[in-house]
């Protein structure tokens, strides 16, 4: 997606060997026009999967996939990370570790929110070494939920996450590939929605 | 807010003496419909108010937050609850103890999204007894940013949050306004917001 790869060139910074901050418009501070047109792209994409709900997991991948679910027009749901005194029914359970947080967090859905059978996008920010995206494929598979595909905002493509999706028989749709960082600039690989694009 | 009224009493579900679950809408489920006419709502109430920043906190607040701020057109920033690596520039940071979830956790807002002088609209899901809310206006105190007002979706009006911001001087906007529950029904007080709503 052209509109983002511009704007991590603008806005994104490169920290280290394999950190990318994009706070001022995605992880922190959010641009609701830019995820609103990224809300669109992963909905043009999966116009005709007949997705019955959207998944994240919080909190970053909340605002795109928000915008996935407006345009899909079906509910969204998001994956919680820690056990919440008001969640008091039949849970849905996996645990995921986070190597930028470097903790395994417990992450969890409401099992009374998913039926059996329905077709799920799975929407986050960032794929690195796919440990949310698999946590969240073991949920819909305990579910018995069907993943019609997987729409990812960044994805670090040289780390393992694509491969194991791949692997999974996932559809990827990353909007933004990284291939690798050169002298603190972001070099991209072509995303998997690049047909969408005008320009 | 009579819309949200109506889905309460419908979706909400009364757990013991002061917990409402409302997650098969805001809190875990999300209905984006809903959201959005609760995002258009606060920017009707703050339209006049030069609002420059939506400000919640992860993550139940992302959703009403970004619909308030694509009304409003201006970012949202959400205050994070736990330190991230690629946080690494000056932050600003408070504590702030859920009740909810029994634990105490340090919120932070880099430094650099906000200048002196912003007009920020803070939005959260949930008003009980403050804590996160008072944490809010400190980081907003500390960034020397100017709080316009404060829009809540359901307030537990039996609980005393809404008075510790209202000796604060804050311009308060709750959308639904929980007086009581009686034998598990909910019981409203008269919104902030009554003034807005058509019938």
């Amino acid at each position: 997606m052209k509109l983002l790869e511009d704007r991590i060139h603008k806005d994104g910074q490169v920290l280290g060997q394999d950190i990318l901050k994009v706070d001022r418009f995605l992880t922190h501070q959010v641009d609701y026009q830019l995820m609103k047109e990224i809300g669109k792209r992963f909905a043009e994409v999966y116009a005709n999967a007949g997705v019955t709900k959207v998944v994240t997991i919080e909190a970053s991948g909340i605002a795109p996939a928000l915008y996935a679910a407006e345009s899909l027009n079906v509910p969204l749901i998001f994956a919680k990370k820690a056990k919440n005194v008001t969640m008091n029914d039949d849970l849905l359970v996996t645990e995921v570790y986070s190597f930028t947080k470097k903790l395994t967090s417990t992450v969890q859905i409401s099992s009374k929110l998913l039926e059996a059978g329905e077709k799920v996008l799975i929407i986050d920010d960032f794929l690195a070494n796919g440990q949310a995206a698999l946590g969240l494929l073991d949920l819909m598979k305990q579910a018995k939920a069907e993943v019609v595909g997987l729409g990812i905002v960044i994805e670090k493509s040289f780390q393992d996450g694509r491969q194991k999706l791949l692997d999974e028989g996932m559809n990827l749709t990353s909007l933004a590939r990284i291939e690798k960082f050169e002298n603190g600039k972001v070099i991209f690989a072509p995303a998997d929605d690049s047909a969408f694009d005008i320009n």
